[in-house]
């Protein structure tokens, strides 16, 4: 059979490691696809000199190319990467991608104008770097109705969380040595304030429960204001904190949230710790299983990228309905079920607060809490410091909708015992 | 389209939890594999009553029908088991099996038949239960050389292993419980020796190397020697004790092995507990990746079986060419790397002997090792008990090849001063 060719646009960290990936696992790659997987065109602003593979500045060139198959799109953005992408649908090419901002906000759209075509977009790199936990949803648990995932889907979030953990230290303080280390980009706001993990967590509440794409529904709060002290007493009460993306389908609607969370140590997804991912899954028969791995980086993303080549390599002559649906349900088959509003969600919290070191106060906020129908699961609470005249309040409530849980937290902080804000993390058995 | 006819051969654990599974998320499933997917024929030996569904008593029957697309052999053993899929291959019927056994001893003539057939044979079930691991390493990790993977792949003897670590308990008094507890089967040598472990390794090596499968070259030791004291000594070493299947790419060749295995406490693989299994997977792309779920059980078999079901479904009319090859890679593309004799393969090692309480003990066994060129990265030596004359020596050893630390241990157990047989666990890093 003639090659499968390839066109690369971008030879940035993406794109540098999957030519690389491409070059030296050939022969293990045509192995298993039965042909020959060539790189034959590459689209780099910057130009580059490499034997035997045209090299374009222009990427659009690639796209416009009649030899490519399959174009890899590794330039990164929404508005150039969505042209290529577009054009090359267009020009009847197989699309692999490891944009994740693209394929949560503009998915919809190009999945459209793929089915149009008649071809492909693969983005298994886009969801936890070379985790294949886009092939897991969509074909592996295939046989499940999904109750829930949590993820642990930015690496660099949990990095800044380990540290803090293992080694006691500030939020401000790791994030500057993961910025030193290049986890984390000089603007880490994707990152530490959840888009990234918003953008991942879309995508998988979509092969979960078989909805369209809805970036704009997500519920996100990032770990800035995490502090040593939460951390200490999550540790104290037999949990450990977490940046999760929890995506869960209840009988009203679909919770689609980006926020730390407090889980029980002993669950594995609790000790999947620095840069590392994990995806934890819960289907109907098949109970929970986890997928764990490297989230970033060139390699582990050119490992689902080439996976994805290999895919479409072996049904590159096959009729496009035989093909697994882009987001593991036919489009027909897709759901209207809502995504609910964060104040319609339900777990546990943990509450920290600074008390009034004198009689009657807890009896005042457990009653705040009770009036809600919240009962109380846990508390710690320790002797005043020398001198100090309030003590931290720590308490582990029971499940509560959120609304519920914040109107208590509004009341209690109107109390005259009470000073400063409350502290409100979440709180997920995952069991 | 007109829906895809299964039949399915055995109403034991896996058929009946195949059947709940397609019936109770039929409405999932056809979303997800775009037609729908009907049990029109089972064979039970018992008999049955199923509205709809036409029983026979003859397996066979289901094998000859011309209606069912897709026979699921869910009847075990490697008797009538393969002859049932052979009748099938030869009458144009794809595959779904479980039976791991009839796999790891058959595979190769079986989708040889197959092949020769134009029809397919899916075993996800086989392996791990309700893990896709079989679609991990098949199509996720395609891109990449495989080095090594490590796996707790038989629930029964993690249980075990985790309440002797957890509860103290004896071996003997676990495996009671276990099989109280319907985990391990009466005759309970398949779990705890280590031959079910041995059948899911040989096909997990055959995926991760492109090898044919080989179970005849697989070297298998069991749990029941493991000694709570034992258990006791490794977690002060920083280690957990797993009955690990683990095979590695060496450049003399591949190791293939099953047996007590110690292992860092902080690798995540290390907390996996209970009957859980779990499969880690060393790419030289995508690096480590792990993949954990319930091993066994009807609905997590099931959960497999149908995802093979619905792979199917979507493909049926696709030419076999274009099907992901039986064991990854293509036929041609098989290679004959030998397995390696357990003599050759190369670990560190826990050793503890009882050693007589009196100067140079130690220095006598440290040279018999150092003479092997075995070095020695930890100890532990215990004051003797009040009127005891031997102690307990623990000795953590550098890397070494298997049949020179055999001979090692030949001549510390002549020394007079050793008294009985020296206890060896293998020791791997996993990193």
């Amino acid at each position: 059979m003639n090659p499968v060719r390839i066109g690369i646009c971008g030879l940035g960290t993406v794109g540098t490691g999957s030519l690389d990936v491409l070059t030296r696992n050939s022969v293990e790659i045509a192995g298993r696809a039965g042909r020959d997987i060539v790189v034959s065109h590459i689209g780099a602003r910057g130009g580059a000199e490499i034997p035997g593979i045209t090299v374009s500045r222009d990427v659009f060139a690639v796209a416009d190319d009649p030899q490519v198959d399959i174009l890899v799109e590794s330039i990164g953005g929404t508005t150039i990467a969505k042209e290529l992408i577009l054009r090359a649908i267009a020009s009847g090419k197989h699309i692999v991608t490891a944009n994740k901002a693209l394929i949560a906000e503009h998915g919809n759209e190009l999945f459209a104008a793929a089915t149009e075509a008649g071809v492909t977009i693969a983005y298994e790199a886009a969801v936890a770097g070379g985790i294949p936990i886009v092939k897991a949803m969509r074909e592996g648990l295939a046989a499940n109705k999904i109750e829930w995932l949590a993820g642990i889907i930015n690496g660099t979030g949990n990095f800044i969380l380990t540290e803090m953990r293992d080694k006691g230290r500030d939020f401000e303080d790791v994030l500057a040595e993961a910025q030193a280390l290049g986890y984390a980009e000089a603007d880490p706001t994707f990152d530490v304030e959840g888009i990234d993990a918003a953008h991942k967590l879309v995508i998988l509440a979509s092969l979960a429960f078989g909805i369209p794409l809805q970036f704009d529904k997500v519920y996100t709060e990032g770990i800035s204001k995490i502090s040593t002290a939460d951390v200490g007493y999550a540790d104290e009460l037999g949990y450990r904190i977490k940046h999760l993306g929890v995506t869960r389908r209840t009988d009203h609607g679909i919770e689609l949230r980006v926020h730390p969370t407090m889980i029980p140590k002993t669950r594995l997804i609790a000790n999947v710790n620095g840069v590392m991912n994990a995806v934890l899954v819960k289907g109907d028969a098949v109970g929970p299983t986890l997928y764990y791995g490297p989230g970033a980086g060139a390699e582990p993303t050119a490992s689902s990228i080439v996976a994805d080549i290999i895919d479409i390599a072996r049904s590159l002559a096959v009729e496009p309905q035989h093909r697994v649906p882009f987001l593991g349900f036919q489009t027909q088959s897709l759901s209207d079920i809502p995504i609910l509003d964060i104040g319609a969600i339900e777990t546990a919290y943990y509450l920290r607060m600074s008390a009034e070191d004198k009689p009657g106060v807890l009896s005042k906020v457990a009653q705040i809490l009770s009036d809600m129908g919240i009962s109380i699961e846990a508390i710690i609470q320790k002797e005043a410091a020398a001198g100090a005249d309030h003590v931290p309040l720590i308490i582990l409530t029971s499940r509560s909708v959120e609304s519920k849980l914040m109107a208590a937290i509004s009341d209690i902080e109107a109390l005259p015992t009470i000073s400063g804000d409350v502290t409100r993390i979440r709180v997920e058995a995952l069991g």
